[in-house]
């Protein structure tokens, strides 16, 4: 992603966080995170996001997606020696279209990872004030309606870096071109 | 407390969360606690707050404290098997004044209860935005100004009622009587 870029997406996501009444120190600001999965299509697919705390314990976000834009299809497995990321998303603007596989937690821990390459997703629509809790292993994916969303993240510890995408095109972790 | 007080408390605390446009469900705002904490005067010592989850592994509330309310000072031992809780608390709206030991984390964990009888406080001030993260066995309470305060916790699992309070005529679980 190109520095002008990510910078247009940070003030994208400052709008929508305003929108939210969320409120934000200057500093949380600049460190606004723009992931654009490797894709090149960040409008499309990729995620805005702040994050409030991440210890080896417990882990705080506040993300945006923008009208219509998307996370991937992702699993969170175990990491460091602790257990696959829990996390909870509340939607507090906008509209969520969450993705979930139908399979869920009880058959993906044995695995710790998705059991079958054809999964049955549940779809969960959240709306501000609705929250929906994914336990480890669990394959998801997430999208906003057209007016975007804002959501707060609950969870372990956050390892961004070892998630797993369906996709293996993705990378995670951004890449700042000048 | 009774239970035309606990319900006045409820109604109070929903203004609150309005003032820091947080978004509740209807169950959300039935289900509003009232820490009252057994001393019979919860307008100065005193917490309403609502659970948004609590696993195992990871909390989220919200708390309000109304215009000078405190909530007294206590610590957070291990409970159930799992190491004692750490928490954040973020400033949504208002002001928190937080009282945080001074010895700290550090000398804590050893004894896994404050070492010492004198404690010496820092003061921290959380304004909206603003946040500090306390790990476990650190003595601490907390009151807001004169706006009162939202504050969001991100925490480990939240066992209330096995928090240690220095005024042994706390209770934390609160009696509705009729």
């Amino acid at each position: 992603m190109k520095a002008s870029e990510y910078a247009k997406q940070k003030e994208l996501a400052i709008e929508y966080f305003n929108k939210a009444n969320i409120i934000l120190t200057d500093e949380e600001k600049n460190n606004i995170e723009v992931a654009d999965f490797g894709l090149g299509v960040v409008n499309n697919v990729g995620l805005q996001l702040v994050v409030y705390v991440n210890t080896e314990r417990v882990c705080a976000k506040e993300m945006v997606l923008l009208p219509g834009q998307s996370c991937p299809e992702h699993w969170h497995v175990d990491s460091y020696g602790a257990q696959g990321k829990e996390e909870t998303f509340r939607c507090r603007y906008g509209k969520v279209y969450l993705y979930v596989d139908g399979e869920g937690e009880k058959d993906n821990i044995g695995a710790k990872i998705p059991m079958t390459d054809v999964t049955v997703f549940h779809e969960i629509v959240l709306e501000p004030g609705q929250q929906y809790t994914l336990m480890p292993y669990t394959k998801h994916w997430f999208q906003a309606g057209d007016e975007g969303a804002v959501i707060s993240e609950f969870s372990t510890m956050s390892t961004d870096e070892t998630d797993v995408f369906t996709d293996k095109r993705i990378s995670r972790i951004p890449v700042i071109e000048d």
